[in-house]
């Protein structure tokens, strides 16, 4: 384990400290102790002042970006099959190669690829699909953990609906290998921790979701799974559960939507206000993915709505049907969805903002991991050092102006500088 | 003037030869003979056999595109004020920084970074909205003259709307200034041609449009303006011309909505049938911004009837409303937009499909220029060799699939060479 190093962050730092709003510190210090920081400074208070100072000059300094939901094996057909809706795109692109995983030498090669990119991104904690092989998961699970990424991987369950290459035998058989995978990474890392991953209710049979609930009681896991994405597979989820009263509900009934274990739902577009309710009362986290939802014409989630209730969003590649991982243009993204939303289909919810957008980025999305996603005093150091020298300007902008341009205009190119829990990753 | 070289340019090369249409043809050779294509050949036609061949490798070879709507003057807030609509848009960002072009030396300062940026983007050729500044529209022209890029631009013509500071004294005034830039340009350029600009309706009074029609009938020039962006927009216009029957017609009586001059009107989203069917009679170019059109909450236009109605269609990045100068990705947003109306406004018109947005790209907006956007006998030899091995791959992709990813996924870095007329620009 790298040392977690104390030092003063010298910049321009912009973080939220509560959902839109959005502070600016010019020309101030980010105190990072043994990876916690302990606040933000204009002067270096006495209690720091022999720390070393790390000079970013005119870059703006960030807290680190959560992706919230993604899919690690989609990674070798992002911006592919994208004339697709949903269920169509699942059965020709994303099962078939999905099925590929179970070789590990493939499995090996793609996600290497795949954590090399994550790495040299603006992300620094993410919440990772894998597939249903316990092999590959354990291989992504490595590489990851060598990354210095902060992640939370699922090795997916699915008994149904997969077709013959992609689906596991049973639920005896999915939850066997869930207790494998979690027996063989027992104790094996320190950044890379596992979480349940039932598909969506079509991929898993009743009796599957009552070995899972067996599984969480004993482990005590969190679990990520998809909500409500398109009317099709809202559909058909009825069709299947016929006692539920909503998508929500059967994962509810089969106590596994949130509650005394934190849950992520990505997408919920097509939810009612029944289904916010009980979000909000289990404090599930919504997985906001803009550019998937577009991509697959799903939908725009209402989340300003979602704002109002106190239901928690973060944001969400949700590569491949996101084409890029990149959640500075999720960032974008949301905005400009929400704003269509608001022409389009609800001319009451205002769209987001972009301080809202930010807050989603990092402390929404973030604190799915705790105390992440903010400069505050006690949180974990995670940091992005943006140099928009790139980005030219005939006139000089605010530190703000700045930070919006970057979100619109920003690319790997401009991360000069990335840490997690103080450690350097770049 | 550089010398318009004659070649084979072996490589993959996919082109439009109509609407909807994609050919890709792998290791193969695009004639350029004095800067125009002779077709693509698998093996090398005897004709051309002395031809000095270029290999590009692994390399995709597609026809430059065309920017067929932009803002020069709006580069420096390009992704800033995104929590606006339009008007207010407007006024607050737009008409405040376009005013500064009266001064010379900012004018050739941000230029200067506008067309260095322009010139390394995927971008062939443009339709640009100046200011109404004689001086500063020259800079710009000459900047994009020794650029080697294809332009036209357009001196803005506004005498009510503009506030103070932006907006001529009077009808005759801007009549007299456009003669005036005209005069003093003519003969300088080879690249970069005039195009009448009067800004949209609500900035030009009828008396303006009525010189604006003389001046087209004395010089034969293009025109390019904005139409039914948003709805409060169309509202305005129609209080402001009480006598039209739509913002359509409003261009239409004053002589001024193509038929013998084309003219380009971007934007187009609340179009109604009667204006669709006379945009079709007048042989108008739509310029779609899908990306502009998201971030002002404009909305989404009907871009499916217009392929269905006849109507012309390319794309354009309306920077800085739009705020990336990327055709590539302006195509991406197109079919994304495309989805999003789909499902809320029209489950009628089918989604655009990557094949119809890149020849919109290509072929599409091309078209206004003459013989542009292909590599069918006859063409402009406009060529963008994309190097797309940075977007690492852990399984070969057809050529088609390594197309349709470089629109989601690349970006300035991965263009590996641009011609123009058969000269190589970078």
């Amino acid at each position: 384990m790298k040392k977690r190093e104390s030092f003063l962050l010298k910049g321009h730092i912009c973080y939220s400290n509560e959902q839109g709003k959005l502070l600016v510190k010019p020309d101030s210090y980010a105190v990072c102790r043994e990876g916690i920081c302990q606040g933000v400074f204009k002067e270096i208070p006495e209690a720091f002042a022999d720390l070393p100072i790390r000079d970013t000059g005119d870059c703006l300094v960030i807290p680190g970006l959560t992706d919230l939901h993604t899919h690690a094996p989609q990674y070798p057909f992002r911006g592919l099959g994208m004339d697709l809706e949903l269920l169509d795109w699942l059965n020709i692109h994303t099962f078939p190669e999905e099925a590929r995983y179970k070789d590990a030498e493939y499995a090996q090669r793609a996600y290497a690829m795949y954590v090399e990119d994550l790495k040299q991104s603006a992300v620094t904690r993410a919440v990772i699909f894998a597939t249903l092989h316990v092999e590959a998961t354990e291989i992504l699970m490595d590489l990851l953990e060598s990354s210095g990424l902060e992640t939370y991987v699922g090795k997916v369950n699915m008994d149904r609906n997969g077709g013959t290459e992609l689906q596991e035998e049973s639920a005896q058989t999915s939850a066997r290998e869930t207790r494998r995978w979690l027996k063989e990474i027992e104790g094996s890392y320190i950044h890379t921790r596992p979480i349940l991953t039932p598909r969506f209710i079509p991929s898993c049979s009743d009796s599957l979701m009552k070995e899972l609930k067996k599984i969480q009681e004993e482990y005590h896991l969190p679990l990520q799974s998809h909500l409500s994405e398109n009317p099709q597979e809202v559909a058909w989820v009825k069709e299947l559960c016929p006692n539920a009263a909503s998508y929500s509900d059967a994962y509810f009934q089969a106590g596994l939507f949130g509650g005394s274990e934190p849950a992520i739902m990505a997408h919920c577009i097509w939810v009612d206000d029944e289904e916010i309710a009980l979000m909000k009362q289990q404090g599930i986290y919504v997985a906001h993915c803009p550019q998937s939802n577009a991509n697959l014409a799903s939908g725009i989630a209402p989340i300003r709505k979602f704002l109002e209730k106190g239901v928690r969003v973060g944001l969400g590649s949700d590569m491949a049907a996101g084409s890029t991982p990149s959640i500075l243009r999720a960032m974008a993204d949301a905005v400009q969805c929400s704003k269509l939303r608001w022409r389009y289909v609800d001319p009451v919810a205002k769209p987001l903002t972009f301080a809202e957008v930010f807050y989603m980025g990092t402390l929404g999305g973030g604190s799915f991991f705790g105390k992440v996603g903010s400069f505050l005093p006690g949180y974990a150091f995670d940091a992005l050092i943006l140099d928009d020298s790139s980005l030219r300007q005939p006139r000089r902008l605010e530190l703000l102006e700045r930070l919006e341009r970057f979100i619109y205009l920003g690319d790997d190119r401009n991360i000069a500088g990335k840490y997690i829990n103080g450690v350097p990753v770049f």
